[in-house]
């Protein structure tokens, strides 16, 4: 038995629902993995389902001093929900009962485990949306997107999760039950732990209820898509539309490595000889939309486009969606590892980090396929391996390496929405110096004074390098 | 003298060009007063012009356990800039020369001394805009903006300060320069220091660059101006109008006490018997928003207003916002004390709210206006006093408590724009409670461990009230 009995006896004190205190191997194992790369096993499984049972946990953590991480569906693609020092494992998947939508104040009340396109689908129902729409929406539950700041391809207009998060519920790391924020859309009452708190991958606290911030849903959408020959060219495009004044709801951008991984996957009639194709929505009033989506098209004639087609109805823009949404599935058929990154360039950089990501796929060898939200610069170079290769796992560390340092060269950061967790932290320094790594650790020590809350996340330990050969 | 000659000659050290060090009474005076209440004086006002320089000075204030106070033009409503317990000033305004457009990445790039609307108007050569509208833009600095968090009218549909910084530069209390956030719009690298300095009332440190978002500039606008002799329909009109799917770029109401005050300063023709006059800005794409004007008017039509008037040109439009441009010198007119407050309710609580203040305003018999952007519950409840007159001003004391209780009891806050500075620190625990208060103190004593940047703001000290009554 690899469990502390005395914890144990603690913790069914704390929970009286015992089956929801998981100790056998095999349900261990399922705690041991996310989407990214790594397993690590827990001691316990404790599938919380009230801020009073939370509060009860870190306590006897606290006391204790045992690592616990906060996990919801580990749909995280950067380590977050990773045990990587053992001890408890905070389930809030079961959670899932309040999803509460107040259309007068247009704001959602949710409990951590509630899954993130129920959010949205609920807020439909009264003319609302809920903006932030990460690539797992079907599976991640809102407190990972809330601990990681999800992004996703709506982004560019609408932002990321912070920018909708208006109040929280959390439990801090010594078990203290607060509230942040509140329901209001303004509030300048001391420092914003809300937003201190999203994005800080579950090392500062519980979150067990957030007041989400809903907009009102668009009327009406319209999806282009466009071929360039010439990649550069197609990043051109992309800043003539912005700085026409025309801000799409999504600037989605495929390169040839993913067309062809398509094509090969299901054939959709994609020119694999392309460079890019770029997917453009634009959302808003009817009447606008028609006069923009003209405008944006005649921008890519301009700058040079092969091709562009304006689907006429919402089942050929869902056809001409198909192509991007299949990039996933296709490109990890021909090796079983996708390391899977969000380095994050400015806008303008978008040419020169391209030239730069062919210039690492040669150098090391590796198979590299980029993708992405070009509009904002937050481009997913993915690099396709089997980790069981030791040697190309090298190859590929190394290159992963040179992403990062290219990206922060070029003015960007090392993640723009997947957060840092065990993948990046060794790249921390490199951005922020170290002064600026000591102000964020401060904080975490100031809450954290035992260090028990998800350990092993964003801060590197003494020397630590990125390690993908196991 | 009332200075230190040791520190005087340590900052002499720091800042060759001596005459940037002000220590002599008349000077100091300048810097004894905000635009809230009370005066205090510095020993020292060091006006800095770069990074060096105020890490030099907070280096010797550190090591000197001397408080620094950072200034700009010193607008605030709540007390931000004001020595509360002497020391040095640092001033910032004179540091202006920064002003960088990069249309590419849509982003600006500012020393903390350039005014707000500058940057506004140096963007708006590019088809750009940044967004944030304070009342006070035309003088305040953006640092100041930055510390205190600014809204604005525009807040209702571009958000407020915080949602336009991507990346500042700041200078520890220690005298470290470190480096948050970056160019990019997305960036979830660690913890977001970026907002959390942002709002934190130059309690953790000086801001002395920052990167600020643009957008592009709506190409048109309209305006429109209705009048209800009720004003819980016209809170009713305004809720309709956001729950039919049109995000107004601004919503301004004023009461009608408001109204008086503004038709007894200067003639306007404004209906004195009405309860409240809105004022409505649409902007976006011509088509979207001459098609949303005229739906708006049908809400106000059947939401019982008495009479809305669409203006039929910029000029007309410029015309309608003159009655809410003129509140502020109307109603200061009467009484030389104008206590201006911005506790923010949620959005469906804004009838209720307005009937608190009615309760308030007769109970303890003080001259009460409400005035401001009721499209996101952020009202200006503003009380008109004298403040020589003790009993007075023991009344509008009481009134101001009440006032923010009534808020939070609400589910609102005590503040939505101006900070909490001086004026509301006493009542932070009521909204955040003990251990709310406990982690946000708990960062400023990690982050500044000696307690020397801009002390007396936010936190309470203990059995700290509010006092009005000199």
């Amino acid at each position: 038995m690899n469990y502390s009995e005395n914890i144990y006896k603690q913790l069914k004190e704390a929970i009286t629902d015992h089956e929801r205190i998981l100790i056998e191997l095999e349900d261990l194992h399922s705690y041991s993995f996310d989407a990214s790369f790594g397993s690590y096993l827990p001691e316990f499984v404790v599938q919380v389902k009230s801020a009073e049972e939370v509060s009860k946990v870190m306590k006897i953590a606290n006391k204790e001093k045992i690592p616990v991480t906060p996990r919801g569906n580990a749909s995280s693609l950067s380590g977050g929900p990773l045990p990587v020092k053992g001890g408890i494992v905070l389930d809030v998947s079961l959670w899932n009962d309040e999803l509460l939508i107040d259309p007068d104040d247009m704001i959602a009340i949710v409990s951590p485990g509630v899954i993130t396109a129920r959010i949205d689908e609920a807020a439909n129902l009264y003319g609302l949306m809920y903006a932030p729409d990460p690539s797992s929406s079907n599976i991640s539950t809102i407190a990972g997107n809330l601990a990681e700041n999800s992004g996703g391809p709506r982004g560019l207009k609408y932002g990321v999760t912070k920018d909708y998060v208006l109040g929280l519920e959390v439990v801090t790391p010594e078990g203290q039950i607060i509230r942040t924020g509140g329901r209001t859309v303004k509030n300048v009452t001391g420092y914003d732990l809300t937003k201190l708190i999203v994005g800080s991958e579950g090392t500062l606290g519980v979150i067990t209820q957030a007041i989400l911030r809903l907009v009102p849903k668009p009327p009406s959408s319209k999806t282009l898509m466009t071929i360039f020959d010439d990649l550069v060219r197609s990043g051109e495009a992309i800043s003539k539309v912005l700085s026409s004044g025309i801000i799409p709801s999504k600037i989605e951008l495929m390169d040839q490595a993913s067309i062809i991984a398509v094509e090969e996957y299901q054939p959709l009639g994609l020119p694999v000889d392309a460079e890019a194709i770029l997917l453009i929505e634009l959302d808003g009033h009817p009447a606008a939309i028609a006069d923009e989506i003209v405008k944006v098209k005649e921008i890519m004639d301009m700058k040079g486009a092969r091709n562009t087609v304006i689907a006429e109805s919402d089942a050929e823009a869902t056809e001409l969606w198909k192509a991007r949404k299949l990039v996933s599935p296709a490109i990890v058929r021909t090796k079983p590892t996708k390391i899977s990154e969000d380095a994050t360039v400015p806008r303008s950089k978008i040419p020169e980090f391209f030239k730069r990501l062919k210039e690492i796929k040669i150098k090391y060898g590796v198979t590299l396929v980029v993708f992405g939200h070009a509009g904002d610069g937050n481009l997913h170079p993915n690099i396709i391996c089997d980790k069981r290769e030791k040697e190309e796992m090298i190859r590929v560390e190394q290159a992963v390496s040179e992403i990062f340092t290219a990206a922060i060269e070029l003015g960007g950061t090392l993640s723009g929405e997947h957060g840092i967790g065990t993948m990046k932290a060794s790249f921390m320094e490199l951005e922020l110096g170290e002064h600026g790594v000591d102000m964020m650790k401060r904080i975490k020590q100031a809450w954290d004074p035992n260090m028990i809350m998800n350990p092993g996340k964003i801060f590197p330990e003494k020397g630590q390098k990125l390690v993908l050969s196991e």
